[in-house]
């Protein structure tokens, strides 16, 4: 498995992409985006677990029923949720994917239907979309589509993000080279359980539906619901992934040992996208890392890693480059997990701050030192309980979290 | 039923306290309070529910195992949390008990024993207590007892309270004028199920030990466990009512009318001093009340309520006037309890925002004014599935909660 350098969606044989500003951001800034297979792909999704979910979720879903489902192209909207929009908000999600479809079809020489389209939107809620802008804006990102154009693509998904996200990786599987590459966004609303963030990915394998959707959950799981950056969970979270089956040789079936290898690459593609975003949180000086061990099950050990992901109190004292282990022991004792404080012990790196109930009398200076030389912190949590672990990736809380997030409305 | 200006724990009869400073915080500032009765008390008692508890919660849990137990006196410290400092916490817990009983029944001629004395700390985790300064604070407070003590014992315990916090009411039972009295602190890592918040409560009603317990429960789900400055639960949460019979007349049975009527008094004055926490959180210049309404069961109303009490998003939009309903919305969904979007309703003030389902064309500009002219903000959620409501307490995020976080090691 070898990492790309500039790799994303684009990367992988077929996939083209576009992203171009079409007005529903201010000052031209990009906010649209198409990808196009030049082939019917197999798809697998993940959607946000919010009981109010924006309209694309509804038709997104709805595209994927069919047991046959192919999909060709994904359109993307950043600038607007298109949540909580009514009606409307459905009819609109539907237009976009029929505008997909046409255009794909008038301009490239291709039958695309409606159905064959994903669709995805992020930004405000409650508003409607602007659909003469969308409309003009998919007509021109379809005229620029691209086998370059996964990086312009990630930049026109961008809401608050600083930085476009984007990554892409190579293997050999069953005797071919394939590609999976993925462009990704999310900076605010982050939190386990698909929190705003949108990420579409494209690969060459040949891989059926049910798999590639085992495979996609297993991964997301690992990466996207595993970040957290206020806790706050979207309304719109969505990953795709599209395998176009060009690499051509066998199918990936699930039992197989070229599956498991597939997977582990989505996986560690997913990971790389997630801590981007935790990296890119709203206001984040640091990406933190916490690695629970001794837990008696992987989901415990995954509800004590939020809490303290979660937890104001701990992402501002990181901040802060304060070394206050004990706002992490007050996290971990409020997770729904099974805590005994006389088992824990907690290290901020290399800092052995708490054992087994009792305070250490750790070098404070050093360890402040530390944490202000660094921008990526891991923090580990031994439960002492049982074998099971599980990571998170945060980010710390500040002043310029609070600012944006008062100043604008997004 | 009537409020008392100035009143707090010594209203009551019987009820002295005072409030020192003993140098566990810097600076002079009070750290240390007593609070005693003239007679033997009934009590009653609530603890957090972090499963990491400050060593005074196993020693005052211990003192009021008992059938019988009786209490005389409490004594608090602030500045150390005395929690997660192992073994020695514990006694060191359990020694200011003793030195309190010993100071009494020197300097006041009384028989107390150190299991009639219930401990409370609060402050900065895994620190262990100074024990020479609280033993010499011990000693000075308990010469300083009086009965207009109530309002330094309140500054005593306050951490990074910008106010201390004491209310007293008085109402008939019985036939028999009573009062109820208390003091608080709490102004960070306040959340639901007893955030690091502190309360005493004294009164002179004739009331059983179960029946106590069984207000104060009832008083504490709606007060201090319907509260949120920021989600983090507390390692220390601590409510203590001691009633000392000196009201004379019938004693109140669970079963009787005077049993409810004392139960909404006390409820009362926890929810005067529960939402003077919540408008002294750190940072806070708002205190918003959130009332879910239309819930199948009073249990998924308040998960709606603190789920969007905690929402970072909605707080941070609330420190900037931005009537957002986009993002209570969506803290709406992502509550564990029953959502339906096209049953929701929402309103900022009197704004109506979303109803049924569908976005409302509201004066934005108008809303905005309104919460910019208002320190007292009221959201209504209708999520229109039955008839179940709950309230619960919060305040605004703002960028000072973070610098008083990041800067000051708490």
């Amino acid at each position: 498995m070898e990492w790309l350098t500039e790799g994303s969606i684009t990367t992988p044989e077929g996939f083209w992409a576009a992203g171009i500003a079409c007005g529903i951001k201010v000052a031209g800034k990009k906010d649209l985006a198409v990808v196009f297979s030049e082939t019917p792909c197999v798809a697998g999704a993940t959607f946000t677990t919010n009981k109010v979910k924006a309209s694309h979720i509804f038709v997104s879903k709805e595209n994927l029923r069919p047991q046959k489902a192919t999909v060709r192209a994904i359109v993307a909207n950043s600038g607007n949720a298109n949540c909580c929009t009514g009606q409307k908000g459905i009819e609109d999600a539907k237009r976009m994917c029929e505008i997909v479809a046409s255009e794909l079809s008038a301009q490239r020489q291709v039958n695309v239907q409606p159905h064959e389209v994903l669709v995805a939107s992020t930004g405000v809620i409650g508003v409607p979309l602007p659909m003469d802008k969308v409309e003009q804006g998919i007509k021109s990102a379809v005229e620029r589509l691209s086998r370059e154009g996964g990086l312009e693509a990630a930049e026109a998904i961008m809401t608050t993000d600083t930085k476009p996200k984007f990554a892409a990786l190579q293997l050999e599987l069953n005797g071919k080279i394939i590609h999976i590459g993925g462009i990704a966004k999310g900076a605010g609303m982050i939190a386990p359980n698909m929190a705003t963030m949108l990420c579409f990915i494209g690969t060459e394998a040949c891989i059926g539906r049910k798999a590639l959707q085992t495979a996609l959950k297993y991964a997301v799981e690992r990466s996207f619901n595993s970040i957290s950056v206020d806790g706050d969970t979207s309304t719109n979270d969505t990953v795709f992934v599209l395998a176009n089956w060009l690499s051509g040789g066998d199918e990936i079936l699930e039992s197989s040992e070229a599956f498991v290898k597939f997977r582990t690459a989505l996986t560690k593609l997913c990971q790389k996208l997630a801590k981007a975003i935790a990296a890119d949180g709203e206001g984040a000086t640091k990406l933190i890392e916490i690695r629970v061990t001794g837990a008696t099950s992987e989901s415990e050990a995954k509800a004590v890693a939020m809490t303290v992901a979660n937890s104001n109190l701990v992402k501002t004292a990181l901040f802060g480059n304060d070394p206050n282990w004990g706002r992490i022991a007050a996290a971990v004792g409020r997770s729904p997990a099974k805590v005994n404080q006389t088992a824990l012990t907690i290290c901020i790196g290399e800092f052995e701050c708490f054992r087994k109930g009792e305070p250490i009398d750790f070098d404070k200076d050093a360890a402040h030192q530390w944490l202000k030389s660094n921008s990526e912190i891991d923090i580990s949590i031994d439960l002492g309980l049982g074998n099971a672990s599980w990571t998170v990736w945060t980010c710390d809380l500040s002043e310029e979290y609070v600012h944006s997030n008062a100043e604008y409305t997004t």
